[in-house]
């Protein structure tokens, strides 16, 4: 069998138990949920020998340790699963929600349900509980998943997807609601993306080059974020203590991640006052600065930064400072180098918050708060399967309901056109 | 200079004129829409010519007498064009309609707020007032947009979009924020659904070789529908004065659109009480009828129903006709040969009523009514840009909020995470 006619297997197998599971109630799917993670914490060693074999693997392939580290499944890692799993259950279920309900004057009776996507395909790299996770998001709304992990976790994905799969041969779910694409070879994704009319929609997680590959092969629409230059804007007016606190949170807390700061935008005013503090706060906490020419006639001793700097997504603790006019050079700042991701504004003007608030067009927009709480859990979604800075369809974090889409239901009794 | 330096110019200008339009109140938004419509009909003399010279270069081509009447303005069209816009107006704005606020445990206050997507493209073929409408609904809803119409009205196109942009310079709406594409090769629709850096969406409108021309092409979330198969199930206890009025109103009142039904399924209880009578109305009405083998020992002048027959949008006077086991059986059909348009049951049981609401996946469903209400002005839209067969953003008849998105906005007092 090719690959081509494997993938296309598996596409019409998730097809079809979408079809059944679309129609499940949410008990029945939290049922399954809870059996799901008891399962995980039940075959817990199986899992870590299956991982093992991973790492193995990775260490003779000369992975870094941090790569190493993210691959390897501990006890506490499959509690975490199987938690997700109970957390998940216990979320409300969007599917069959009814809102906008309206009598027209004809007497018909309008509203829109909320029903799910249909089959989602994710994409993602090392990290294996992204298997778990994901698999117990798509259930929960209704929708079958296929699952593509990288290569380096190939043995542990297989083993959770098939303790998983296991556990929907009790019913009522069909197995086929959960596949991983067991071939690594690259041609098996490519043929995954061809495959638009048996799945809805691909949700890539990883690295700028793995979303820009999908994009640019798939045929299915893409839910995706390349990147997250996330700015915060201090005021003039700003309470500085407050703008100290919440620029070392956004920055230091967890650079690694999408939602961190990348540049730092000050007033003109008090960049003078806030640039040396706040400096300080950062020379302690090992963040490298690179600024402006204002900044650097504040603070002589950093490094300029280039062009190329307030594009740039740093993942590390290296800042990029720029000093502003005022709030429209910050919001034109924002618009011609931000990555639509998350912005904050530190202000105490009522007028420059609002201002901000309505006029930056970013996923997600904060006034006096850390850029880390663009995250589905912070923002209250009871869960992210990611973010999307594409307008389409969802924008920001993406919770359960953004797996699922409505339709139109129309009660009438007897009504014609005219 | 070349075709894809001046799309590219388009595009960029409008993706500027968007982020001031994005800003605008919807005052002054209506202020400007009022003034389009009241030119509109000032310089109806002008347009008339112009689409006078389109109508004689149609004659030449030998195109329809069907296909000039669409293209032909009357002062009725011009009227009606300009009707539109007073009404678009009317409609409420969903810019900046704030939505699911709620305040987290950490005392942040999160909320959803609705904006622009940006620039909209819209590729469209002969009837001339697409121009008009299309522009109306995306100015109201913030949006930028390119136009791109059929070769055969591109000078009504023009007169039109010259005589919006030219009320456009009064302020305070960008000029550019309605652009026409004046170039009728093809490499300019090739070349514009490449640009995914300035435009957000595109929105082709036309038969089904148009629109999937274009999803080939785009690198642009291209939001369609290819076709509409719509069915109506009469199940087994329907009202059958009811069954009839319907099932006439769907086939007849206007069969040239996507809402009208193609296919009847009919429960093997009632069938041959009801298609007798179903017939005769058909008759009356000229309506062509094919069915399967059970339909035609009930009916046996009528021809066969091919497996092709259960695919086909005919748009005609044509209607193929299936007896169905039951509920099931019918849902299955749908399933397999539907569009995820448009289906309707006619019952009095209330379970199938609920089941067939519930079930079917369609992005419109109606219980004891004609699929003819599958419009976004019968749904209460208040207007309607397209119709979506696909999943992602919108699905079903899409208004002016499907135009938007929303992003999240957070009023915090100096949160940070820990």
């Amino acid at each position: 069998m090719t690959i081509q006619s494997q993938i296309l297997g598996i596409a019409q197998a998730a097809k079809k138990a979408a079809s059944t599971l679309c129609r499940l109630a949410a008990e029945e799917k939290n049922l399954a949920l809870r059996g799901m993670g008891a399962a995980l914490l039940k075959h817990g060693s199986f899992l870590m020998e299956e991982n093992a074999r991973d790492v193995v693997l990775a260490s003779e392939k000369g992975l870094s340790a941090a790569m190493i580290d993210r691959l390897t499944i501990k006890e506490a890692t499959i509690q975490a699963m199987a938690k997700g799993f109970e957390e998940v259950a216990a979320l409300p279920d969007p599917v069959g929600k009814v809102s906008s309900m309206q009598r027209r004057p004809n007497g018909l009776l309008v509203g829109r349900m909320r029903i799910p996507l249909g089959v989602i395909g994710i994409i993602y790299e090392s990290r294996p509980n992204v298997t778990a996770d994901a698999a117990a998001l798509c259930i929960k709304s209704g929708n079958a998943v296929i699952l593509r992990g990288g290569s380096e976790a190939i043995h542990s994905n297989l083993a959770i997807a098939g303790i998983l799969q296991e556990t929907l041969k009790r019913g009522p779910i069909p197995e086929t609601a959960i596949q991983l694409i067991p071939m690594t070879d690259r041609e098996a994704v490519y043929e995954l993306l061809q495959l638009e009319e048996w799945i809805d929609v691909i949700i890539p997680r990883g690295g700028e080059e793995l979303i820009r590959a999908v994009v640019s092969q798939s045929k299915i629409p893409v839910i995706k974020h390349y990147k997250g230059v996330c700015h915060i804007f201090v005021d003039e007016n700003a309470d500085l203590d407050m703008a100290l606190k919440i620029c070392v949170n956004a920055k230091v807390q967890r650079p690694g991640v999408c939602n961190a700061m990348e540049t730092l935008l000050v007033h003109q005013a008090i960049a003078a006052r806030f640039l040396p503090l706040m400096a300080e706060k950062y020379g302690d906490a090992g963040v490298t600065l690179r600024g402006c020419p204002q900044a650097r006639a504040i603070l002589p001793d950093i490094d300029p930064a280039t062009e190329q700097d307030w594009h740039e997504e740093y993942l590390n603790l290296v800042l990029s400072i720029r000093v502003v006019e005022g709030l429209d050079a910050a919001m034109d700042h924002i618009g011609k180098y931000g990555s639509l991701h998350t912005e904050a504004i530190i202000t105490e003007s009522y007028a420059h918050a609002q201002r901000f608030l309505n006029e930056v067009q970013s996923s997600t927009v904060l006034v006096n708060a850390s850029t880390r709480f663009s995250d589905g859990f912070e923002l209250g979604l009871g869960a992210e399967i990611g973010i999307s800075t594409t307008k389409l369809h969802a924008y920001g974090p993406m919770g359960l309901e953004e797996l699922t889409t409505s339709k139109f239901i129309i009660y009438g009794n007897g009504q014609v056109r005219t």
